[in-house]
């Protein structure tokens, strides 16, 4: 009896999701904590006083990225999300509002961490809506392909971080050495998690409602991202699975075991992210640590091994010597 | 009665200007002022020797740029170019003539001041049509989508200065530090003016019949570009109009005024650009310096914040430090 | 009588070669050999063990390259190499199994010179195909437009060293003084040799038919890399016809007649690639030498005539010297 009302009321709060319009609120949120995930990178204010266009145009990509990366995937238009005027004029005066705001009202209050909490919860309802109209997209064009289901809700759903090279080069920051394909951020990972899923659900594998599933989706996603922020802590949920999965496949040959482990504890130490506004410092911190010793292997040994002018060399040289230095 | 007679004859001559063919004359004008100044890109010369099949491409980009990046905006093919065979021949002709010619025959005709002023005047038509060109062409994809039109025109117009950063990919040289949007040359600006401009005009917000617009927007590009190339300035007509805007909408809270100010000086003082060939030695000094110190500000802060590995940061401090002893 | 036979012989050999399909060995050859090549990149390894999904999308670029790059320039999804499953799948099993095999069977045997004798010719005829193949799109969209359809052939058979630069971001390494237009690879020579045929052929403007150009090109790449393979040298056999062409075409104006003739040189003498797997240590070293000397002229002097900041201007200036420190 009482499960029976329980799924009862469990499919009513699914139906009732799953008939939830992002418009204007939830897409306003997501608006609000991306433009300030974009001004919480270093520079970027900077930028925002030398170039109020380049800050813009960097704005609307850390909006509307993911839609940008799937027309390029999908050879659609890439000006698209230019075309919905309302989103653009909302996302626009969201941007105006955090970057130039007299006495900076909006920013600071959207910074207080209650409201805070609630603008990323949001933000995080919309990923599942943008994840499943990327796999539903990409499911009308190539029947069942599977991957290209995933890529495409994938990229529809972490555009922004996926494009993250690029945005940056927008604002005149180009950080080759990383990248979120090299060390995903737990967005892009939980991201890459829910295409997966709605993909198999769309192609039927996965025996669940489409509803149902949503609403399992959005509950992990916002819970989860509501203890990181109140916990403080990066530590995604799926290390354990992840350093698991890792072991089993992709430790073949001997030679490299050893490296391996170390820089793979480097990489699961921090899932900081890009375009997560709400890392402390104390997470800043030990992602940056973690970044740096992770990538020194990748970077350097690449550097030193691929560049045949003496001149990157020499470069690569330094860049090494002065990082044990630092270390030290 | 006078103005009547005149304004006939405004009215005929603007007719004129309409119906008047690109090809085979204004476009050579373009291919060849576009290809002198891709010569007078510092190390162009010396590609020109070690790979004449990327310094050819480098001068397509400088042609045909615009389409280009359109075509990648529109999801359209983005050889097409290539498809017109005659423009792409007569360009390469132009670019083989002015690269290895004999006794550097043409270069050093055209670099003569009369005829340069006369190709650059005969380039600065070709960018109404351009522009023009792209906002129909976004129009009747994206019925009354005022910002597509926009986007569209000035990619058009626009687009080898808008994708520099990859045309000087292909030359091996790599500047993440300066782009378009950050700081815009005074090509850019116009034709973004003209982009915005002709979308109004034809969704009908300005009350004005095309033919005029052309010609009041030709005349004003035209002479306003010889006049700078003849006085040697590089200060776009624009400066105060920016400046007071800026003033008004992009200095909202207090900390960064101070930043502000100094910073947007040294982007008003120079509006030099990567295919204007004119800017004389003076000019180019005063840019360089312009930059120098404008960039500064966001490039160093950047990199200092962003990069998390010593190896970077060291290099940023170098920068600095380097860069104070420079200007001391 | 003899050659009336031995012409019935060619004939049937070639209709045979035309309707042999690639699928599944020859792919697999090709999947093979360029994951090999990925492999053998410097930091490629470590890539592989920092972050498995990073090296899976590098491979997939070399293995698929040339389809993802001629879907950009002819505005087709790029995606579509994913819908592929069968081939998808194929190519990830490699791509597994080379890097993480345990005890590293694969790679360990594929390495051995014989059998990887046999794969690189077998990859070889896979050339053959995806060039024709890019013809004949290229040609059912625009119509005998030759250069559209060289150069949609060009980047279907070319695509995985025509897109390295962006390809090596993938793994976070980053190097704009090389690119594939500034000193072409043989395999990126001998491909674009083939599209310009092929093209010529479908244009018939070349009096051949289909089978025998497929049957001769093909038998002249598998005979030319066999012997580079096995002499272990890398000059391209069209060196002698390039300087001769050079000489006459682009030593135009003097003044650089000199530098000309040494940096030329300096590409003639190496022809390696980024995906050609089998240069010996010696070929590598000369390789080395040349691009150092011949990409200095381009590099440093862009460099330092191009950057308008001291870091920048600081940064090339000790490159050149440590440069000439290295060299003495």
């Amino acid at each position: 009896m009482m499960d029976v009302l329980e799924a009862l009321r469990l499919d009513e709060l699914s139906h009732g999701l799953a008939n939830l319009s992002m418009f204007p609120y939830f897409d306003m949120a997501h608006y609000i904590v991306s433009t300030m995930a974009l001004r919480e990178q270093p520079g970027a204010l900077e930028v925002s006083r030398v170039s109020p266009l380049a800050c813009w145009f960097s704005s609307m990509l850390f909006c509307f990225g993911g839609a940008v990366l799937s027309g390029i995937m999908l050879a659609e238009p890439t000006v698209a999300p230019l075309s919905n005027s309302t989103s653009v004029l909302l996302a626009s005066v969201i941007w105006y509002l955090v970057f130039y705001c007299p006495m900076d009202l909006l920013y600071s209050c959207a910074a207080l961490l209650p409201l805070r909490l609630v603008l990323s919860g949001m933000k995080e309802v919309t990923r599942t809506w943008k994840v499943l109209g990327g796999v539903t997209q990409a499911q009308s064009k190539y029947k069942d392909s599977l991957l290209v289901m995933i890529a495409i809700g994938w990229a529809r759903g972490a555009g922004g971080g996926l494009i993250s090279n690029f945005e940056q080069l927008v604002r005149g920051v180009w950080k080759p050495e990383s990248n979120e394909l090299l060390k995903m951020s737990y967005p892009t990972k939980i991201t890459l998690i829910g295409a997966v899923l709605f993909a198999l659900q769309q192609t039927h594998y996965l025996p669940l409602q489409k509803h149902h599933l949503m609403l399992v989706y959005t509950v992990f996603t916002v819970v989860n991202k509501s203890r990181m922020m109140l916990t403080g802590s990066s530590t995604s949920p799926f290390a354990p699975i992840e350093s698991a999965l890792y072991k089993t496949l992709f430790t073949g040959h001997s030679p490299y075991a050893a490296l391996t482990e170390e820089v793979k504890q480097a990489c699961i130490d921090n899932g900081t992210t890009t375009n997560k506004p709400t890392a402390p410092a104390a997470t800043k911190e030990s992602s940056g640590n973690g970044s740096t010793s992770g990538q020194q292997h990748v970077t350097d040994s690449a550097v030193r091994g691929r560049n045949s002018s003496p001149k990157a060399k020499e470069a690569s040289e330094n860049a090494v010597t002065t990082g044990c230095k630092k270390t030290d």
